[in-house]
C-alpha cells in the first residue's frame, strides 16, 4: 500500500505502544507467553489500515492476532483504530513476509490470512505477489501440517496465480469462491478495500489452502 | 446435449459402423487388442458432434481415442465426421459416463477429456455435473495415480464448482487458467460450443486435474 509519509509518525506509534511490538524475533517461539494464554495465534500479513484484523479480534476473543505491515505510515493508522479497543488479543509488527520465520517458530502461527494483496501485476513482479512459491516457503517455516491460508483478493488475475501457486506448492484448497459477497459463506469480515469495491459491484475472489506437506507424505 | 431426434439414426450408425463400439463392456480390459497397439487411450466423456475428438485423433496418431457420449442422435453426427478420416485411432461408444467402469478397467484410461460439460445450473441437480464427486468417483476407477483429466467449460459457475469438486476429491490440480483464448497455452484443439463461445467474446476457463490418491497416502 503506497501512502502519504505521516507527520509525526513515530511518535504517534508510540502513543499506541502497548500493542506495538518492536522486536518480533525476541518473541520467536514465546508468543504463547506475551498473550498469556494458549490460544491459536492467527496473523495477517498486510494489515493496511487494520479494519480487517481489529473487527476479528472483537469478534473472536478466544484467538490471538498478530498484524503485520511493511509500512509504517499505514500501520499507525491501525494502530491507532485499534487502541482504544482495549483488545488484550491483538498485537503489531512491522516486518515484511520474507522474514516471518525470524519471528515465529514453525507451528507457532496456526492461520495466516491475506487479504487483497498487491497484485504486481507485470509478469517481472511475480516474485512480490504475496501468493508465490517463494513467499509460500516462507508460510510453510511457521505453519505446521493442517493450518490454513485464508486469501482474498478483487483481482482476478491474482486469484488465478494463486490458485496455481497454491496447488503447485502442495497446499489443497477449499471454499474456492468467484463472488464471496453473492455466496454462502457468512462469517466474512471485510477490509476497506473489499468495503470500496464491493461497493462497486466487483466480484471478491477467496480460498483457503491448507498445507497438508503431500512431498512428505509421498516419499514416505 | 439436446438435439431433435434423426431420421434413420440407426441406419447411418450403421454405415460409420466400423467406428462404432456396440458392445464396449467386452472390450473391458481388452482395449488395446482393439487398436492394435500398446499406445495410450484417452477419452472424452460427452462428445457432442465430434469436432474436439476428431481432431485430436488426426493431431495425434500415438494415441488411441474413444469418444463417449449418451444421445446418439449426437453421436451419429460425430461419427459421420469421423468417417471419412479414415482413422484406426478413434472410436465410438454410445453410453453414460457412471458406467464408465463396466467398460475400462483401472488405468486402462489415461487421460480424460470433459469438455464444456452441461452445467447443470441447479443446485439439486448438482448431482448430474460431470465433475460431482460420484462422476470423479467413478473416473479413479479407470485411471491411475498421476493420470489427467483436463476440463474446459465456459460456464464459470461450473468451474467454481468443479475446482472445489477436485480439490476436495484429492485431485492435484494444474494448469488453472481463467481465459484459455488469451494465455499462453498453445495446444489447444476447440470444441464446436468453444468456437462459438469465444466468437462472442466468452472467456473460456480451463483445468487439469490429476488423481494422486491423497487418502491412500494418508492412511499409510
Amino acid at each position: 500500500m503506497r501512502v502519504r509519509k505521516k507527520k509525526n509518525c513515530d511518535i504517534r506509534l508510540e502513543k499506541s505502544g502497548s500493542l506495538w511490538i518492536k522486536n518480533p524475533e525476541m518473541l520467536k517461539g514465546k508468543w504463547h507467553g506475551e498473550f498469556g494464554n494458549q490460544n491459536p495465534i492467527h496473523i495477517e500479513i498486510g494489515c493496511g489500515k487494520g479494519k480487517f484484523i481489529c473487527e476479528m479480534a472483537e469478534k473472536y476473543p478466544d484467538i490471538n492476532f498478530v498484524a503485520i505491515e511493511v509500512v509504517k505510515d499505514v500501520m499507525v493508522i491501525a494502530m491507532e483504530k485499534a487502541e482504544p479497543l482495549g483488545l488484550s488479543n491483538l498485537r503489531f509488527i512491522i516486518a515484511d513476509a520474507s522474514g516471518l520465520s525470524d519471528y515465529f517458530e514453525k507451528g507457532e502461527v496456526e492461520r495466516i490470512y491475506l487479504n487483497f494483496s498487491d497484485p504486481w501485476k507485470k509478469r517481472k513482479q511475480a516474485k512480490r505477489r504475496l501468493t508465490h512459491k517463494n513467499f509460500l516457503d516462507v508460510y510453510k517455516k511457521v505453519l505446521k501440517n493442517g493450518d490454513l491460508i485464508c486469501f482474498k483478493t478483487d483481482n482476478k488475475a491474482l486469484f488465478e496465480f494463486s490458485l496455481n501457486s497454491f496447488a503447485e506448492e502442495n497446499f489443497k484448497m477449499s471454499q474456492i469462491c468467484f463472488d464471496l459477497h453473492n455466496s454462502d459463506f457468512e462469517d466474512n469480515v471485510m477490509t476497506e478495500y473489499e468495503m470500496r469495491f464491493s461497493e462497486q459491484g466487483m466480484p471478491i475472489y477467496r480460498v483457503c489452502a491448507t498445507f497438508i506437506g503431500w512431498e512428505d507424505q509421498k516419499n514416505t
